[in-house]
């Protein structure tokens, strides 16, 4: 399978060693990677089926030099691609052949820790970890936990408006986020938002968050922080039919109740799970919820007896309430090593993540059965049920013949479904390369447009990650514009690694 | 004093006749209002120091004529402004001398109520408090309710990104609504969103919200319901000083708790509203703090016996805690009545709306009071504490000469103050004519440049709602785009009324 991609312009990959001097001028030092053997960690992200070395490597350590190397792309027509921590499971780092990897790696620095306002002003390339770690001393924590939490960066998260299993009562990253500097593909710098939730003038923050490195590159973020919850509890209940676990999903969430974080798994995620962190999971049942709930001690005693009820009326079969902060740990530890579990399974797997309406969701699992009947392969599902966003893990071998295709028509036929039954393409890992050809299936071509206009009007010239999210380039000419570039931009083939 | 307006474009209103006529053929029957005494009433909004009567009025009730009434006008170069129900309080559907003035007023029906996934579809006519009026015998309510709900339509309140006494907890219009379409100046129609809160490609439903009619035109909304709280109770406590009050506020939300609404008044505004409904505010303090807790009946107990505790720390003199929904209501009362209450004590006002970062309300206070000395007028604050977003209301008598030059430059002086302190210029009511020229207090000149490309890229030609928002009007091809077209657009002076 073959992913189209920019065709690299060769009058930029002729001035290389023109290119590479003027980006040590700015970036002295480290600053700038341009050996082969040294630019091999910058090839692809975390979907590693595809791969692209990048013409260099510049890793800039302030705003001024972003700015600068900016700046000097623009001016010269050489296409950029962002990059954070690399662990975006769409391909939105994968390099350009033609283009500058611009890593925000060493931009570490947390600038300040604000508890009046209950902010926090960070670099790019913290991790998103490192902030909870840096308040959790005063009893404040960042509420988005993707599970690459350890690895991945605050500036990633903003490029992926990235998830995690409490983003349904705390929200995603557009929902924590305060405000960002952000340097133009010009070199001009803006800053957006600030410690205030609200702001005049257009939400320029919303746009950013989640525009996959196309629009701009953040220098500074400023993150809203929250207070830890005074006690956080989870229950794990087993149900015999997943449409019952499904059911109970929507009935807890029908009861005004938000639970922390809302998870399902069902057979052979939890069996995968369990033979790998022994987590105590129920293994006679056909899904698993693990619902956690927080807040005030008296308020979690009195939620968890109403979600045992609930579950007990949709018909669970097993219940198990954690009573210590260890045992509740322990329940997590299987839903958050259910990746590597399966991968343990299954010589391959494949990961898709979509979102569907909450009360759909017993019509989306029943489709990806017929679906992994269909294309006989087996399909665990791992999901955040409390806001109907999928993670079904397509499993398959990539040494047999014909499997790696197959897997790959199956996982867009689950994303299909996700769109017919009125949901979403994606649900925190973002369009990149991975679902940017199944765009139209979503959006009309007025739709894209628009989405394209927008896109021109923060970088006119497409050099911005181009190739990414959207499924046919158009040149900003095209969409109404008289604006006029030299080069044409049609798509060039990269096969899969 | 004068607030500067695109100028009108002659050649337009040339055409005059031809153009009703031709707006008579898309909206048959009483769709199009051209006779100046049935024009009167779309004259101004709620900032109603300004008036201008529009070149047409039209009411389209479908999309397809919102559609051909765009396609028109853009065809024509005719400028227009939309209206909801023209409560806005900065100016924003202010007509044109030369514009079609575009209501939405027809727009009034509820499409479809989606319990399952909390989601309900309505036309941008229908107005606030319907929404909840049509889901409440199930439960549910629509959270953001601003003091005119009653009135303001809910498409309005995406062009403004209203607020409301629940914001602070239920967020603003923006993290309520979850999808729209949207008619765009060349006549095409994009839906964004739908009933997940995620979304594939860039956040439009962010921009759109808070965009005051100056990217296109919302035919279709759909909102999140939420489930009523168990139980709401208020504690009404009052502070001899006004530091304390603000201290307060600063203490309960650092403590973790997140009230339902936390509203702050001082002495003026106090002794207003008390003579006005009688609320049994108490008289000797010079603040008072309404806030509402809301949750599991048992929470809502635990959280009142902190609050109470907190309060006491930072010096209340007086606490009363609300028995029954009835003396809960009451304590609202005051406070929601007390525009019209400040409106009984002088002969005019001027409400202010700019918010500032949680932790500045002693230092903000302060400054206003200063203010207030150097300007010799005085001013009630009324204000929602929680989300430190203020409603200074200046109090000044239009008779006597220079006092309503001298109540608007305190108002200036107020948003630079709450600029300086490190807020924005507007909480809830938008920017429009009242505080686009203050923009640049607060954004520079790139932060406006980048703001207006957005603007271009939904409307080339600047037709849709110019003069607003934006100090200076930008052509397109002054923003880095070639796109050419004929007419320029300076200003023109607008007397106030």
């Amino acid at each position: 399978m073959t992913i189209q991609m920019p065709e690299p312009d060769v009058s930029v990959l002729a001035r290389r060693d023109e290119i590479i001097a003027a980006l040590r001028e700015i970036v002295p030092g480290e600053g700038v990677i341009s050996s082969a053997a040294e630019m091999v960690p910058y090839e692809s992200d975390g979907l590693m089926a595809y791969r692209q070395p990048p013409m260099v490597v510049v890793l800039p350590s302030t705003t001024k030099q972003v700015s600068q190397v900016l700046k000097y792309c623009h001016a010269n027509g050489i296409r950029v691609v962002p990059r954070g921590a690399g662990t975006s499971l769409s391909g939105g780092a994968l390099p350009l052949a033609d283009g500058v990897l611009l890593g925000l790696g060493k931009f570490k620095r947390i600038r300040e820790i604000d508890f009046d306002n209950r902010a926090v002003v960070v670099e790019p390339g913290v991790t998103n970890l490192a902030i909870t770690q840096a308040v959790e001393h005063a009893g404040f924590y960042y509420a988005p936990d993707p599970s690459s939490q350890i690895a991945c960066t605050i500036g990633g998260n903003i490029a992926e408006n990235s998830g995690g299993v409490h983003c349904l009562k705390y929200g995603m990253t557009t929902n924590n986020v305060l405000g960002c500097e952000i340097v133009l593909i010009t070199g001009e710098i803006i800053k957006i938002g600030g410690k205030c939730t609200e702001s005049a003038g257009y939400d320029l923050m919303g746009v950013i968050t989640g525009s996959e490195g196309l629009l701009g590159v953040v220098t500074e973020v400023t993150v809203r922080i929250l207070r830890k919850p005074e006690t956080a509890r989870a229950l794990m209940v087993g149900f015999t039919e997943i449409e019952a676990a499904g059911r109970c999903v929507a009935e807890i969430i029908g009861a005004g109740i938000i639970p922390g974080g809302m998870e399902m798994m069902d057979k052979p995620a939890i069996h995968a799970a369990e033979a790998f962190v022994h987590a105590g999971y129920p293994l006679d049942v056909e899904a698993l919820l693990i619902i956690e709930l927080d807040g005030p001690g008296v308020e979690v005693d009195e939620l968890i007896a109403r979600v045992e009820t609930i579950a007990q009326r949709c018909g669970s079969t097993t219940c198990q309430i954690s009573t210590s902060e260890q045992q509740r740990l322990l329940f997590w530890a299987g839903r958050k090593a259910a990746f590597p579990a399966v991968g343990r399974i299954s010589p391959d797997y494949l990961c898709m993540d979509g979102t569907i309406p909450r009360g759909k969701l017993p019509e989306a699992l029943a489709r990806i059965r017929q679906l992994s009947e269909k294309y006989q392969l087996g399909v665990a599902n791992v999901f955040h049920a409390g806001d109907g966003n999928l993670h079904p893990l397509i499993l398959y071998d990539a040494n047999k013949p014909g499997e790696t295709d197959r897997a790959e028509a199956f996982g867009a036929d689950i994303l299909r479904v996700c769109v017919e039954l009125g949901g979403v393409l994606t649900g925190e890992h973002g369009v990149g390369i991975e679902k940017r050809d199944l765009m139209p299936e979503m959006f009309s071509e007025i739709d894209l447009m628009q989405q394209q206009r927008l896109k021109c009007a923060f970088d006119a010239d497409g050099l911005l990650n181009p190739g990414k999210v959207f499924p046919t380039l158009h040149r900003c000419a095209e969409l109404g514009r008289l604006h006029v570039r030299g080069g044409k931009l049609p798509f060039a083939d990269i096969s899969r690694f």
